[in-house]
């Protein structure tokens, strides 16, 4: 396939669509010449890695990230080295699929302390780093809406995602390149400090992610919307992800009811057109 | 009436409880040994604020805090001004009550230009702070949860909030020590740079309300749950902001549908259980 007219940095998360399985989704990209996906981890139950990355391959697309690794923390230290062990799995899966980026939600507060919590999940991102570069897989810190901070993600600002993947880039010379920050502008948005944060992040963006903020916001995990139906300034954010030297893929990942419902080549196609509309530079 | 032991700095804001009106809610905290009241405006129609006044001061109570002024932003002068005008009431009817902040809630995104839109909530503190000065009423700049930057207040944490109580006070002398920041555990919480915010606030903090953050967010806007209930470290919060020279009233602000069904001095005996029991230092 060759991707459309401007789509050349285009990735459909897979979050964005429903009612077929990475298969059709995959097809549907090649037929609306989006050339990357970025499939979530449960699509590989039906379709394993391997036969998933043979047809990304054969039509001609690449994989952007894979979602999600993550989740460290955990009341108790066997619970804490499951986790670990689940990101292990992400880790070969990323790497059987040739994902670039593994994105990590890195998991919510335990027992009341937000404080240790954020503590435990610098230290397991720490220990599976090591891991991820020998496999060639880069870890994604992806700081949540501080609305997650309790049951998804301690990590709720770039700046704090970038300190910490600086903290452990410097602890482990092994793992330095290998841990850096993913911008999903649903997240991050609204921060006074973003365009300062976006500086200090130069050099370790992993990924950047689109959609819309949307009000009233119908609901806090499927509440997404469409590029252009929100109130979020998606070029001005665009452009300053590309000025600290990020020219890699633009995820669209959007979770919202309306869209599942709607057929995929539909989604899509709306999608392709506010790409061009509110994220790419105006057409002259 | 005589504060119950331990409750001396304890007030009700009023979104608490439903089922009576501010006079009822005046004699419910005075049957629970609760000193401070923090009405909302709304409830002023129905008891004028003189009234109100004079009931608040017959029970032996005083106002901590009334809520609220603000949204500064609108699309156009003329709903600006409208916006400023109002505030000027509401600074009136903090005087008449004796309320000596009026919290206020900034106004959320317009034109999808959130840095034009915070340009504007600085410039309205600035253009009716002198105003609240001569009437002896504090502003209180309360920074919203980033949840609500798009459509109630583009002011999301208290770093930016204090910023820009110093910035206006530095800016207009007649004002200095007019404007401070109120810190609501709801809306910082989740803050990494919330000890340091709190540092520098030093000085200007003019209140301090307390809920929790229950999960899963039964809704955006009225999930605030009871002290106790959620994630939130509550007495750690509250020494950090003790430790910073702010010994005024402590504000319970909860919006949730359960405590609204509830009677309002069942409400009232929970939340002084609770207040002693997780905000308060531990019983000797």
């Amino acid at each position: 396939m060759k991707p459309g007219a401007g789509l050349e940095r285009l990735s459909l998360n897979t979050a964005t669509v429903r009612g077929t399985d990475l298969l059709g989704m995959v097809d549907a990209c090649a037929r609306a010449g989006i050339p990357w996906i970025a499939p979530w981890r449960h699509l590989l139950q039906e379709v394993p890695a391997e036969r998933a990355a043979r047809a990304i391959r054969d039509a001609g697309m690449r994989v952007s990230s894979l979602c999600r690794g993550g989740f460290f923390t955990a009341p108790t230290e066997a619970e804490r080295q499951e986790r670990l062990e689940d990101n292990r799995r992400a880790i070969d899966e990323a790497a059987t699929l040739g994902a670039e980026v593994l994105v990590l939600v890195c998991g919510g507060v335990v027992d009341k302390d937000i404080r240790g919590s954020r503590q435990m999940v610098e230290a397991g991102i720490a220990v599976v780093g090591p891991y991820a570069a020998e496999r060639g897989v880069k870890l994604g810190i992806e700081p949540l809406h501080p609305m997650f901070a309790a049951d998804r993600s301690v990590v709720n600002t770039l700046r704090q995602a970038n300190d910490m993947a600086v903290r452990i880039g410097d602890a482990d010379a092994g793992g330095t390149g290998t841990v850096g920050v993913v911008v999903d502008v649903y997240h991050v948005w609204w921060d006074p400090d973003l365009e300062d944060a976006i500086e200090a992040s130069r050099g370790r963006v992993l990924g950047f992610h689109v959609n819309d903020w949307i009000v009233p916001l119908p609901d806090v995990l499927e509440g997404r919307g469409m590029m252009g139906d929100g109130h979020i300034e998606l070029r001005r954010l665009r452009r300053a992800v590309d000025a600290v030297g990020y020219d890699g893929p633009i995820e669209v990942e959007i979770f919202h009811q309306g869209w599942w419902a709607k057929p995929v080549d539909e989604v899509l196609a709306t999608m392709v057109k506010r790409y061009r509309e509110v994220v790419l530079e105006p057409a002259t």
